[in-house]
C-alpha cells in the first residue's frame, strides 16, 4: 500500500486509541509528509476538528498549497472539501468512500484531482466505529 | 442595522485591534446569540481560524444546526461555506460580498438561504485592511 496512506491509517488508529473518531490524514509536498492529523472532535470537544482540518492546521501558515497532496482515510466531507478547494490543494487521495460518500464531485467540479483507493482496512475501521458509536459519528457529519 | 450583524461587526473590530483580519461572525438560535467569533489566522497562526469557523467552534458540540442562522461580516469562502453545508446551518446573513465574492452560489445550491446586506461599514473595514495588509489577506483566501 501507498506509504503515505499507511501514515494516514496510523493517524486514524491514534484517534481511535484516544477514544476519538478514527479518521486520519497527512499532507504531502514534494514527496514528503509535512503534517499529520486526525479527527479530534471528541478529544478537543471541537466539532471542526475533522482529520483533514487538523492536518492542514498542523502544517501551519505554509501560504501556498498548489504543490500539496492531501491523504485521508475517508473521502472528505463538505467542510474538508471546502478547505481543499479554498486553499487550492490540487489532489486528494482517499482511503475509501463506502462508509461515507463525501464531497468528491464538488472537489472535482473545482479542478481537484480525487483518487479513491477503496482500501478494505479503512472501511473496516469506520464500520466498526459506526457500529459501536453511531451517535458520535452522526454528530460528526451533522446528521 | 440588524443588531446581530452589529455584534458580528464588533467581532471584526476586535480582530483588527488584535492585529488580525477584521472579519466577525455570530451564531444565532431562537433569536439569541449562542456564540461569537472572529478571524484569528494571525493571532493563533492558524490558517483554518476563519471567523465563521472560530464562531462555530466556540458554540461547542451543539449537535444540530438546523435551527441556527450564521452572521458574518463577509460572504463565507468555500471553507466556511463547506462547514455551513456539512452541518446543516439553514441561513447565512452576510455583511457584504463586494470585497470578496465568497461561495454564495454553492451554499444556495445546497439549500442554504443566503442574504447579502451590502453594508457600507463592512466594506470599508475590509477595503482598508486589504489596502494596508494585502499579503495577509491573500494568504487567508489561499491566493
Amino acid at each position: 500500500m501507498d506509504t503515505f496512506m499507511q501514515s494516514a491509517i496510523e493517524e486514524a488508529k491514534k484517534g481511535l486509541e484516544e477514544g476519538g473518531i478514527p479518521i486520519g490524514s497527512v499532507l504531502v509536498r514534494k514527496g514528503e509528509i509535512i503534517s499529520r492529523g486526525h479527527n479530534r472532535r471528541v478529544q478537543h470537544d471541537d466539532p471542526l476538528a475533522h482529520a483533514e482540518i487538523d492536518c492542514i492546521r498542523n502544517a501551519g501558515r505554509i501560504g501556498k498549497y498548489n504543490d500539496t497532496v492531501i491523504y485521508s482515510t475517508l473521502m472528505p466531507c463538505y467542510l474538508c472539501a471546502g478547505a481543499i478547494v479554498q486553499f487550492g490543494i490540487k489532489k486528494v487521495i482517499a482511503g475509501e468512500s463506502d462508509t461515507f460518500e463525501g464531497a468528491a464531485d464538488f472537489m472535482r467540479e473545482h479542478g481537484v484531482e480525487v483518487v479513491d483507493l477503496n482500501i478494505e482496512e479503512c472501511k473496516e475501521i469506520m464500520k466498526e466505529f459506526i457500529r459501536e458509536k453511531p451517535d458520535i459519528w452522526y454528530e460528526d457529519i451533522g446528521k
